[in-house]
């Protein structure tokens, strides 16, 4: 694609059906050598990513999944070992599988302990990119469970006073059922931005804001392209973790919280942890997940529960905005009200994403279905 | 005391023997009303703080300990109710019992049914002030288990676009054992910044710095006076959620994790939450607790994960420092350094809150011990 057309391309986007992006992901997942559950699943948590707002999780990521499975760092057709297993957990080697459908065993089988038992939990090593965390901690809000997910990812974030990259963007999703009001859903990464957004200031020339990310002499980073090339080669530098430099505004909080990640997803499941985790141009590096559900009912009766939850995020809700604000969200909230307004008027994809599936359909002889609109170009979210 | 004498006071300290100053606590526990295993676990849980070097929850809280022990905001003499129990979860009601001792035995029941089962759980409602976190999450780490405690507190924090304190500065403890090296132990508020610092900057007059506080129109709080009074009456502003203003660093990440701690600690409990919680002058308000235990073993050799634990915390220690730094850590490390030393050198406490002690316990009889060195100065940590 020409330069010039960079800009339209990617400041532009098209609505197109979810069900039939799904397919169509499905599609190409099948054509690289998937079976076709583990290609719907996988395709279907891509898209709940666009459909939710989330497009860094999204389909955008199909080239490098596809890169993966070329590479072999995604194994098609392998079936997860089981490591060790008691009423309450099971460990899964995924022995380098796709991450979506080995880790919606793994949710499934801590739901159905904890459905058992009261709690379940299960740990993934040797696994790929699962998606968004969310996807696996909402699938215990049905069982009026509490559902929790995370995972390691490659090393990106500094420790406080550091100056090298030692653990991933390490988010953390967990998940609780109300009534009348949306889920409380939360997932979020444990840095205080994201790798994508360094990669986007370096190319655009521009200073990093400060707060970002922490040069390889463990300074305020502001050169975004030189940062962005010491960390590709893991020479030092990295993003900030949650809460940003030193201790002040609780930068040891957001890398405290990072390691928790890290223990749960990387040493419980028998992974690799902090430094040790690389993804390379063409595709992401191995990973470990921890997930967990447990009843509400161990403590109190679900439907009151639920109740007390409508109060509490009704009133977070209703709390009054600030200046230049127009509403309070909670967790959860804005990403249910995009998957709303998908699911009336289709997910939208950005218009140079769009031009990415195509190729990618086109090398396997998939074609990406017309948009519910393609004429209409609207802005980028 | 004169005010001339105020910056000496709180500006230098003394040591003081761990033993000496935990009975000290424990007698003007029992002289308020405490049975003498409640007396002696509050006290060993007020001590536990300052001598980890957190000062602010530790001795210098025994007036509004006692305070609530005088108004009946902590009742004396009750005893914990069970609302439900399961093979994994207990429920209790504290009825306004001390928060120390009702938690303890929380904790302690949910590590008694992880032995037996795998993972325990324990709900408080109705509850007052625990102590540190930390404490009882490390509760686990001798049995090879890791340990989760959490509770809410009184609503001091404003949500992302928000402009009213909604929710409490919420931590978060998290522990897990090593072989070689520290545990790992996270102990984490869910606020950017603690409340008193907010008091510290009124009292001195000084613009607050950014990144700290909303004011009563969700803009950047500055005059800290004006904040601090406004919060007093719960009439708007409060601190920022680790992360900051906004979304730009993450502040809807750190309100998550305080609504996180909300639902697990005020709504499963079926105590309290929210804007619902409220402190006093002379007391703290009531609130709930959350703990768990899960063994280690459920997944993989609990020997092989210590290990394993070695080595990511000992990568993290071993990374190079930043300009300007000596040492990166891991949470819990400062922590427990500190301890080896109160353990060697005493305990340290400002010379203002000896002198509140004194007082304290000269209304009820009981003498504070001399300090290890009581003529030597120590500038404060």
């Amino acid at each position: 694609m020409a330069r010039a057309n960079d800009k339209k391309a990617t400041d532009t986007a098209q609505r197109l059906s979810r069900a039939a992006l799904t397919d169509f992901c499905r599609d190409v997942f099948i054509a690289h050598g998937l079976n076709h559950d583990d290609a719907t699943l996988s395709a279907a948590v891509l898209v709940a990513a666009d459909a939710r707002g989330i497009p860094s999780h999204g389909v955008a990521r199909l080239p490098r999944y596809v890169g993966g499975l070329e590479t072999g760092t995604i194994v098609a057709g392998t079936a997860p070992q089981i490591l060790h297993e008691t009423p309450l957990s099971l460990a899964l080697d995924a022995r380098g599988a796709m991450g979506a459908p080995v880790s919606q065993q793994a949710m499934d089988a801590a739901i159905a302990k904890a459905r058992t038992s009261g709690a379940g939990f299960a740990t993934v090593r040797d696994s790929n990119h699962f998606g968004i965390a969310a996807w696996y901690a909402m699938a215990a809000l049905e069982h009026d469970m509490i559902g929790i997910a995370m995972t390691n990812t490659a090393a990106l974030g500094v420790p406080t006073h550091g100056t090298q990259a030692m653990f991933g963007t390490n988010p953390i999703a967990f998940a609780a059922p109300a009534e009348r009001e949306r889920a409380f859903v939360l997932d979020m990464s444990t840095t205080a931005v994201t790798y994508g957004k360094i990669e986007v200031y370096a190319r655009q020339g521009q200073p990093l804001p400060a707060g970002w990310a922490s040069d390889a002499r463990g300074r305020q980073a502001v050169d975004a392209a030189s940062l962005w090339e010491s960390m590709n080669r893991y020479a030092g530098g990295g993003l900030h973790p949650l809460g940003g430099a030193g201790t002040a505004l609780g930068g040891h909080k957001g890398y405290g919280l990072a390691t928790m990640v890290d223990i749960l997803s990387g040493v419980l499941s028998g992974h690799g942890f902090g430094q040790h985790l690389h993804d390379t141009p063409s595709a992401m590096g191995r990973v470990g997940h921890f997930f967990a559900a447990f009843r509400i009912d161990m403590f109190r009766e679900a439907s009151e529960f639920r109740r007390d939850m409508d109060q509490l995020l009704g009133e977070l809700r209703a709390s009054p905005p600030g200046e230049g604000q127009s509403r309070v969200y909670y967790a959860g909230l804005k990403e249910i009200e995009r998957e709303d307004e998908a699911a009336e008027s289709g997910v939208r994809v950005a218009d140079n994403v769009v031009e990415a599936l195509i190729a990618e359909g086109a090398r396997v002889g998939v074609t990406l279905p017309p948009g519910v609109d393609r004429q209409r170009r609207e802005p980028r979210s």
